[in-house]
């Protein structure tokens, strides 16, 4: 095998020029025109920090759902959010969960848990080692906070979990991260607070600062119980009049088949009983810049309803590891600050409020598709819309 | 509350006007710019089947990672891998990898599993019923699968699984689904033989289309099991001396480190024992328009790791439910086009190729961050890179 | 340390002289007197098979719940349930859920799966050479289970499931087994089969009998998906009238309460969103000679509920693994024979009868201790009858 | 169907006189004699509070493995341990690596977590109850616990862990329960403390004192990860040496093999990824005296191993939640009385030098069973011993 040949950089690698450099020198070697690609906006001045080797954009349909009506302590009243997605029926079918919950007075929002973590792992010379230590640990945490905290301003650290194992300690460091997502300035904190430690306490045989107990970018039941990021609990009570109105569908047989789904996800081990919550949050995700990769946990929820005497319907979504930020990341880029700003959430003192934002078009997403389904409407659906599809 | 003031469309609604009146709508009801959403290069005549409410795009900065060498069975070479992204280091890191994988002789790639599935549930008003209809569904498979087929030219009903709790049967229709990733198609396909099986089989209490037996756009043991979409394995024989010439690193720190990720994984109830494979896969299906929202499932994963005696290290990742298309869906916009086009990818008989280079891309990935979070330069790098981030 | 005194033996171990010897060597060494532990009322000489340094017995108090009334293909009529613990309240509780299921028409039991596994897993020296493997597997099934069988009387091979990660592929030899359990048939029977796959597969790397995808004595998600030993369903309909008169309790509190459960038992990650089968089939596994340890797996359950129009109360009891056999083990045992009898279960061609009355027991303990939850009466229930608890 | 005949009581219920009356009831119904059964050497008058309907015994066979050589901190030297099973190679099976470890130097145990829950649900109109009412409860944990622990003499309320949903808030409340398992304490202290709590707070729309969140007798993520019972690890290192001459193997064969198993663990979804820790644990439980129910969630455990550099395999058994007691419950009667004072473990403050024993049993039956499967040899083994089995 030859020498393999590096994709070219620059000195000064965020401009037009050095892009334009990448897609030239991509065309010789793969053939490919990257034109589209090379169609953007934006000065990449602005970029470091967000990408390596820029070499353009990927341009994805942005559609608007809404009115979305939100009874939240932080997002109150009507909203337009706005979804990239180049999946058919995606946007209508928020919209028209919108529409019924609008109908039905809006979606009640409640943040209910906020935790972002790192999770380093301490090996020791044998499980007493690691229960010593884990109570040096407790008795210690004051100081190991102070240290923590002097690399950050938004972050501060709530407490320190401890799961035992074997000869390793597994932790679990927790902050609230202001508005900021906050996976890198918990990882900086951790990382000082660790070395301090090392520095303090004899005996640690090993140090790892993660050991699959923050489970980054991947769905855990620890984050499901444990919370990751944001647990914000989006619930309505709707009318059964309204289903049969709006949806084709009644809140009886809705009630039916989310039984049926209860039990079909406890068998199957799913991590969210609902039904796709992850379009939802993926589409606004992309939109408003957050990081797309956190919908492998962000994903995860849990459903609950009732079928009230009345034959009203009280439908809830808990998301228990929702991982946003409205601060830092991609949200000052240049579409991805406008989404934010459609809905009045870039910048600081937001992030609860686009929380709640994102919650509340969950639960729309969710009795959208939930009605379709009973309503065996569901393929043809995505026949009207979805035309593209093969 | 005021009658909801809807998102405004047209009678041709896939057009520049129509998307820049939106535009103009949002910016009066919400008071926001959407200058830069505005700004795309293609033609939204193409757009219906993959949005609804087309208002823009949203740019996502692409950068490209390479070269990865790839010894697969439909991908062989070297490619540059174009991934979509807000996340600093990201790009760097999957190149990182890279460097290293192809001084190692390059990923090896085999798809050990193929099948896309709708999952109706079937309720009897006694598991008798529930398991006679089993039967029956045995029986008369060949019947299932000609009505299934009809519906489609690419899907193959492959078999039907049975999943047998209280008075309700839930099953997996599985499907070939050809470069299509396959949701739709199997959609209408199962809907189609269901509407079959209600009308040969008498005693069907009910029936739903779904019962988180498929756990579309979720992650489930069932699909970490059984497979969904493509199961696809990557594996590569690393030296030491690689590790620690290119990594910082060494082929025995890394696997101290993974003991300790699997025990920790293990208690933790994670659906990925590795690092971050979402990271990867979630820029390539930005970049190449896939359904990102499948990142749910896709980013579920089992690594396996061995140090031979020789100090090598046998590094392989397998991902159980890797969700992707090359044909339909948003793979034919333009600039997911033509990222396709860059590795090769775009359109028929593709699928294969695609599915070895994101599992590949999904290796390096892994050890790149695998060495980063062992040489304790975790924080480090991405100070030095993702200097955006609070 | 001294050389350590290993328990003595004798030429002919079983025998009421080899175990006194054994107690009285005990008594030297540990000053503990065995005067219970050596009253028993059978000959030794039955137990080779049984036990290894036979000492004595553990004398377990067992009671009689019943009448039950099951409505099963093969259990049908009036049932007296021995059950052994030393936990106060359990018998009273069963009794009083078998009072309530005997008024409401008894309990209907359907097996609508058996399969018993051994799971051998194979490693190649790389993923491809472990597809391919799975291949020849599929087509030589045959062949295989020829040589499976030709060890067993009662084993038949029905199919090999195979789970592919990394270089390795895990199996599932799937056996039905008779009237006994079949671990141990199993175990020979598959090992049989490796041993001639060995002969005639090359390639093969390595191979291991088990690999944790049997999960023998363990709970496991892929037993309660694929089932191991027998699924079986017990379900009944009960009157809202009947819970009010006999448990002081209402089907429509039962029902808010399951809901409850159900949504807790997902989040906790449960393997039994129930009550406590464990408890019911625990004290018949001692009374009747099972293998107790597979209580691990056996408690596995799912609950399913439905409130009816007419405030019935649907209710049934899906247990996916419940591993039992009426021959072989220690069913001939002296008081566990006499215990088999008495529900007309000892010997060939009984398994799914007493499959059919333990399931049938178990649901009547699930209401009985719902019940009492949502009375309230949970703790006065144990303060009344379990006075020896501290 | 005619009027159930009820099992007969008599009003001193607990005599000789009353068992043999029912078991004549049971002859003249079942036509089954209980000769056995009738026979134990106990008074029946110590059985109030462990058994309703007592009808005689169930005889189980018991054996003694040893020495356990033990370097606990509770329980130190060497230990024979008594197993009550009909289960052929089991004794033998425990005996074979207890004479292992002792060559090895003992294992070591260390309990890193204590703590027995029970779990109350609270419904509130909307998640914004269950949050306020989650402050409110943190707030007055000093007055809850007073009031818990007004109602027992051995129970101490640690903390209550709060998990949200929807709108109900899911509490544990954990205590330490000195010698006793405490399922029962811990059950009247938190219904004492819940009374106290509905009358405190305003807004609690329902109460269950079970969610699914303590699953006693049932195993779940939840306690494997925050405990229940007693937390456990048992370690060893043993040299290669002694698995050649004693167990017909080697470390590098039993780390290879526990690499498999790990997989294949982590992928079946199964609650323990070692070997069979439930064999020992149930045959110790019968033998004592303890709740052999608990076998379900007990049986759960995470194993540990590493190959040293120099051969050495250090082996390590965490339990995460095994509950045991030596003081109320069974651990009275005869011959469980008898089996734990053999072991030095009847009464007060004996439960954590029992806990121990049973680690390091549970280590060593991991070990002889591990070396059986590597060495092919785990069928032979049955076949020698187990030869009642079909």
């Amino acid at each position: 095998m030859a020498t393999p040949v590096s994709v070219p950089r620059q000195s000064d690698d965020y401009t037009r020029e050095a892009a334009e450099a990448r897609r030239d020198f991509l065309k010789e070697q793969a053939g490919a025109s990257l034109e589209h690609v090379g169609s953007y906006s934006f000065d990449p001045a602005a970029l470091p920090g967000n990408i390596e080797h820029f070499t353009g954009v990927a341009q994805v349909p942005l559609g608007v759902a809404g009115p979305l009506l939100v009874n939240g302590e932080h997002a109150e009243g009507e909203f337009y959010v706005p979804m990239a997605t180049a999946e058919g029926t995606l946007v209508a079918s928020y919209n028209r969960g919108m529409k019924l919950l609008h109908a039905a007075g809006g979606v009640t929002t409640t943040i209910v848990g906020d935790r972002m973590q790192r999770a380093p792992a301490f090996l020791f010379e044998s499980a007493r080692g690691a229960r010593d230590f884990g109570r040096w640990l407790d008795e210690h945490f004051d100081e190991v906070k102070a240290v923590a905290e002097s690399t950050t301003t938004a972050g501060r650290l709530q407490d320190i979990e401890q799961y035992s194992a074997s000869r390793i300690l597994y932790t679990r460091f927790n902050y609230t991260t202001g508005d900021a997502a906050g996976q890198n300035l918990t990882g900086k904190a951790t990382q000082a607070a660790c070395h301090w430690i090392l520095e303090q306490y004899d005996g640690i045989d090993r140090f790892f600062l993660e050991g699959n107990f923050a489970t980054d970018k991947k769905s855990s039941q620890i984050n499901m119980l444990r919370t990751r990021g944001k647990r914000v609990v989006a619930e309505a009570v709707i009318p059964d009049r309204l289903f049969r109105e709006i949806m084709n569908s009644s809140s009886e047989l809705m009630y039916r088949a989310r039984q049926v789904s209860n039990l079909g996800g406890f068998m199957s081990g799913v991590n969210n009983n609902g039904a796709h919550s992850a379009n939802g949050i993926t589409a606004m995700f992309i939109a408003t810049g957050q990081d797309v990769a956190n919908v492998a946990e962000s994903s995860a929820a849990f459903t609950y309803a009732e079928l009230r005497e009345n034959d009203d319907y009280y439908y809830s979504v808990t998301i228990p590891s929702l991982i946003v930020g409205t601060y830092g990341g991609g949200t000052g880029l240049a579409t991805q600050r406008e989404c934010l700003e459609l809905l009045g959430c870039y910048g600081k003192d937001r992030v609860r409020k686009f929380t709640e934002i994102v919650a509340a078009t969950v639960l729309c997403g969710e009795l959208s598709l939930g009605s379709a389904i009973v309503a065996e409407e569901w393929v043809e659906a995505h026949d009207l819309h979805g035309r593209n599809r093969p």
